[in-house]
């Protein structure tokens, strides 16, 4: 049974990192000591060793050890092991590029979708949707692909951010951006504002923390659902 | 020889669509009353037609009537016959995808080579670069490649913007996001501020407009320039 928390974001403004969702994931990975930690996204360029350190903080509080998959000889095999599996935030196309060189994206959906609690944040949730077309990442690196694991049946658009009146910038809003995407795809989007995530319970996905979520749908108006929202119909 | 504008925008706040850069252009095309657009980035994702007819409206206030490349049979030899091109704003992806898919990358780099007028605003600035790694657009179509015309040899940040200090959202700024370019890529970077154009004329390249720029080299603290500011020499 799937069992996989998709977060907005790591930290929440004015707190440490993964602190928000501690006591989440004390219950979300109670069943392993040792989590396998996928750092590929590199958030400001830091090496694999310098992310898994960083990583490793917060989850001491919780009791848990972090292990890089960049550690192991075979990848494959360490995620097969693994009884958690940590995708951090940085830069879906770096992320998503390492993964296909790697080779491991398969082994990853059928651990996965064969029960292996994962967490994904940023980056690391926005491959969880059907294609990383919604990431609001520079495309520093060309990937093979942007298809991604698929575990829901829609994309995600992490730290969701709603468009500010008092700016003069021409730049386009989120809201704009994703419109634009509907003009050529046709997936759900499900817009995440930082501090919440989704949990999927096998065929169960449900919105979680604080904030409501916004939904892209095609050829309909974009619309909010609150913290507790069943969104398992949403394809 | 080249004779390009590379606009950060084609609108600043508060002014109608190309107001700020109307003088310019009447000198730019001096030498044609007819200019021929490649409305492929599709802001919003209007139609080719829709786009074509809203740009139109600027120009006609310098006597240019404007004809979009979806209008001719054969698009190669409407890029060799103009002697005037404009590659308006939208999504650099979708851009991109139609130049390649339509085969004129090549057309457009010798065109414009030979000294056809060029003038590029936001994604048609973008892809005035060596590549598009640093567009800031949602990667809502995948593209043959991210390779684009190199009229310049850096790469261009248009709409470049700089860090909000108030901000609590966990985002990356544009500072950040071009930092992680260059553990990937060597080449600069100059980030071009709105209502900002580079200009181009055969071997020299000058910044114009009332903003500075902001200078991203690898291994080097960005650094800005003025307006006026030659920037040949940057490779």
């Amino acid at each position: 049974m799937k069992d996989i928390i998709i977060a907005s974001t790591s930290t929440v403004h004015g707190q440490g990192s993964l602190e928000y969702l501690l006591d989440t994931l004390k219950i979300h990975f109670k069943n392993t000591d040792s989590i396998l930690f996928i750092p590929y996204a590199r958030p400001s360029g830091i090496t694999h060793d310098q992310y898994t350190d960083k990583v490793s903080i917060p989850f001491t509080k919780i009791n848990k050890t972090v292990i890089g998959i960049h550690e192991f000889d075979d990848p494959k095999q360490a995620i097969r092991d693994a009884k958690g599996i940590f995708v951090g935030g940085g830069n879906t196309f770096v992320l998503v590029n390492q993964l296909y060189k790697n080779d491991i994206i398969l082994e990853i959906t059928s651990a996965v979708n064969d029960g292996t609690p994962y967490l994904g944040t940023s980056a690391g949730s926005n491959i969880c949707g059907l294609t990383m077309n919604t990431t609001n990442d520079m495309p520093i690196v060309y990937p093979p692909s942007f298809k991604t694991f698929g575990f829901v049946p829609f994309n995600i658009n992490p730290h969701y951010l709603d468009p500010d009146p008092t700016s003069t910038h021409m730049g386009e809003t989120r809201e704009t951006r994703i419109n634009e995407f509907h003009k050529f795809n046709s997936q759900p989007v499900v817009g995440i504002r930082e501090g919440s995530w989704l949990n999927v319970k096998g065929k169960s996905i449900t919105l979680k923390g604080e904030l409501d979520a916004r939904i892209f749908e095609l050829s309909k108006p974009p619309y909010e659902v609150t913290s507790g929202t069943d969104l398992s119909d949403l394809k």
